[in-house]
């Protein structure tokens, strides 16, 4: 018999190599999403393929479920949100995943996702939904078999398809939560609104220098805290943030010479994630111990940087003059103005353009009716007209195509069902955040208007980055914030932010 | 019996699954020298040793040997120099030195030439030569091991590590070759040099916007046949060029803000090896078929385009007015003024920073010394002042310390040995290649003059790049010279440049 400890010590060695191999994987997509040049694409995806070959073997190679095994009984696993406890609980949740699935349906679901978002990069372009709704109605059957497998007791299919996302939510709590946001919101957007085409003129109009906004963006990352000998700032079509080892976190985002605010609010947003992956506790890289609690917590830490410090007053106060030293177009914008601005809000039918307190909807409707395309109450063939209906219903608007409406969004074609929701929950997540903050923190406001991010980003890495996956993420915020998961931070949040732009707006 | 045909692609497949990790290492190292974040340094170096661990298994598998082993009798190896069959006799070389060495004498080296690159580093900073001297004894004691194994009939020791580098050079041919070199250059050198302590006013002095000089090189590059969509530039400490793929082949400089030359001409030579890359086969990327013929020919691609095309009048008459467009301080400056400028010849101690003529005396002094210590005619301790002896000899210069004497370079702390003298071949090389190719493109400086550079490309693709390794080095250069290996050329090329340029000194 071996010794538990040294059986956990086989399994971390396995679990670290693993890791080398997916950071490396990580680079090598880095890379391609930066400047990799354009005729290396084929071979590009060579070296990926044979990498997540690599990986998948080692994730599923049955010495993983025997060393698990094992160890079941250990007193190693007798704690179950120690470091060590709780790898072995996450790994043994993940392992077990893994083994329900069938190779066959993998592979299945891997054409028929791949294969898919070929046909729906061209439905989108044509505007034609028929050509998609073949490969749509194959997918959900697929995730269904899928859902099948890996359902436990007292999950509905749904259920099984959110908990890959985020551990432990379930359709019940997600649906009562999201039900009162939607009741709060759906009157809220319509007195915020503006009356609709009313020409719009704006203090963020005219053109940008795009090394005066690199320069600012990578300076505001530093000030708030991103650690750039951690980590780089690079630029690619769609933002997004990579780890590439314990201490290698790049965070990329997208400049646009006639937007202000569009590159400076991807570092934020994207920073805030990058800054939760180097508060992972670097010395259990590789183990559960040192990875993200869930999609929703990563998104919470994104989102309370982007929301609730870079939408507030307090921000603009001490960033305003740095950006006017940049832009002399913006010598004559005072603090209000700015804020008023980049708080605008707008029913519009694009989800990833929508404002903080519109966005919600986007995706509660994605929930809806993603809860009822599994459940078989709602068929592809109706999704459309569904579609426009609940944006007609909810935001009062009707998108014009389904190139604009159900067509906008990749996740569905990638599979990626149960996987919205997550937005949502991380901007809830993130309210409740930014409250307890403010209770710990009694000058938290007073902080950031002096540019003195420090308390906030240390409070963070004390209530939830050094945890990694120790608690279920739902457990998480409730142990940071002392109070169990709702809806109510975000809708006061979003509450007042409406009513001082109605504010703000009387007052001009 | 397996079929050959069936035997070769499985050779080939395994070869080029090795070659899918080879450059994912390479991306690695790439990131590396770019921009990777400080921090991460330490963690690089795991997955880099894992990627090494997993190719040197692939390349050492038994199964290497025996698919050989089944087609050295079959008509695919019967044509030596066709792509298969050179690919299965240059593997069949690989192969057999790999098994050659015991894994016991590989891991010493690694770790002695890994200790010795730390001692190195001290050493040079320090000026301590005696705390470097055992860590070279111990190198160079491994190496004539290696040697003795490697050794074939009619071989030296030396001509074993020498093999290495540049297949089928030996040290009788070396020192015929290198030593008219030297008899020619001592005295030129005398004539060229300008009188020691004068001091010398330089129609090159000022500053050089970063920004502009990227510009320019990015363009001239571009200009002279790199292809920006199978490859990048990028910057770094030590400029080099690597491939990640068959179609992504990527070369570094450094820019310095006081030298309008240094980076460019570091863009000129990268972008000599990467044309090279670019114009090996890419359907047999893998094999020898589509890898550079040896460090020799590499390097005379780098040095044709730096120094035949880049430090020529005819490329200044077309180069001149795009540096003045950037570059104001350039504005008073004419073709003959920067020739001569580019074109100063004066002995100095550092390799890395000589002038074309005075080079070769560089490497000549390393090539003499090396051969000594391998065959144990020089002992280690008295390397030093011999290094120095040399110096004053050859280039009429005393080191003023060993930092800028013998420990200058880090090629023997790292166990290269046998490495240096292909950079002199690779001048060679280029000038015999620079000769032919003006005897077959009777108008080639006059194109150079209008900045077109393609039948000099299209001129080195045919010759030299399509055939891989499928010739030996110096017969690659005689088929597509039409002459055996000889020094003539760069004497005759560095005699003219010398006698010009006193010409155009006494002009001026």
């Amino acid at each position: 018999m071996m010794e538990a400890s040294e059986t956990w010590n086989r399994l971390l060695a396995h679990v670290r190599e693993t890791a080398l191999l997916e950071s490396t994987a990580a680079m090598l997509e880095w890379d391609e999403h930066t400047g990799m040049p354009v005729q290396a694409a084929e071979y590009r995806a060579e070296q990926l393929m044979l990498l997540s070959g690599m990986i998948h073997q080692r994730r599923t190679d049955p010495k993983i479920g025997e060393w698990l095994k094992a160890l079941a009984d250990s007193s190693l696993a007798s704690e179950p949100n120690s470091p060590i406890g709780a790898s072995i609980r996450c790994m043994r949740r993940d392992y077990d995943k893994h083994v329900r699935l069938p190779e066959s349906l993998v592979k299945q679901i891997a054409k028929a996702t791949s294969l898919g978002q070929q046909a729906w990069v061209l439905a989108r372009k044509e505007n034609a939904f028929q050509s998609f709704r073949p490969h749509l109605e194959e997918i959900l059957s697929l995730r269904r078999q899928e859902a099948d497998l890996l359902v436990d007791e007292g999950m509905t299919r749904y259920d099984a398809l959110l908990d890959q996302y985020e551990e432990g939510a379930r359709i019940s709590t997600l649906s009562d939560l999201f039900s009162r946001l939607r009741d709060a919101l759906v009157p809220l957007i319509h007195e915020a609104s503006l009356p609709k085409n009313q020409p719009h003129s704006s203090c963020l109009a005219g053109l940008f220098d795009l090394d005066q906004q690199r320069s600012l963006s990578r300076w505001v990352a530093e000030q708030i805290g991103f650690d750039f000998s951690r980590g780089r700032l690079d630029e690619t079509e769609h933002p997004f943030c990579t780890t590439l080892g314990p201490h290698d976190h790049r965070i990329l985002t997208r400049y646009h010479s006639d937007s202000f605010s569009s590159g400076l609010f991807g570092v934020l947003h994207e920073a805030g994630h990058g800054m939760y992956e180097q508060g992972l506790p670097a010395e259990w890289y590789g183990t559960p111990a040192a990875a993200a609690a869930s999609l929703g917590v990563h998104e919470s830490q994104s989102r309370l940087w982007e929301n609730h410090v870079g939408l507030s007053r307090e921000f603009w106060q001490w960033c305003l003059p740095h950006a006017q030293e940049r832009f002399t177009n913006l010598q004559q914008v005072t603090v209000p103005q700015m804020v008023k601005e980049l708080n605008r809000v707008e029913p519009s039918l694009i989800r990833i353009e929508a404002d903080e307190v519109t966005y919600n909807l986007h995706i509660l409707i994605r929930f809806e009716l993603e809860v009822d395309l599994i459940n078989g109450s709602l068929s592809v063939a109706d999704l459309p007209e569904e579609w426009n209906r609940k944006y007609q219903d909810y935001l009062g608007i009707m998108p014009t195509s389904d190139a604009v409406g159900v067509l906008q969004d990749v996740h569905w074609s990638a599979g990626l069902i149960g996987y919205f929701p997550t937005y949502t929950l991380g901007n809830m997540y993130a309210a409740m955040l930014f409250d307890a903050a403010e209770r710990d923190i009694p000058d938290l406001k007073a902080r950031i208007q002096i540019g003195s991010f420090l308390p906030l980003l240390e409070w963070l890495r004390d209530r939830i980055h050094v945890y990694g996956r120790r608690y279920a993420p739902m457990a998480l915020i409730e142990k940071a914030t002392g109070h169990s998961v709702t809806s109510q931070p975000l809708i006061d949040h979003l509450d007042r932010k409406v009513r001082s732009r109605s504010g703000a707006s009387e007052r001009s």
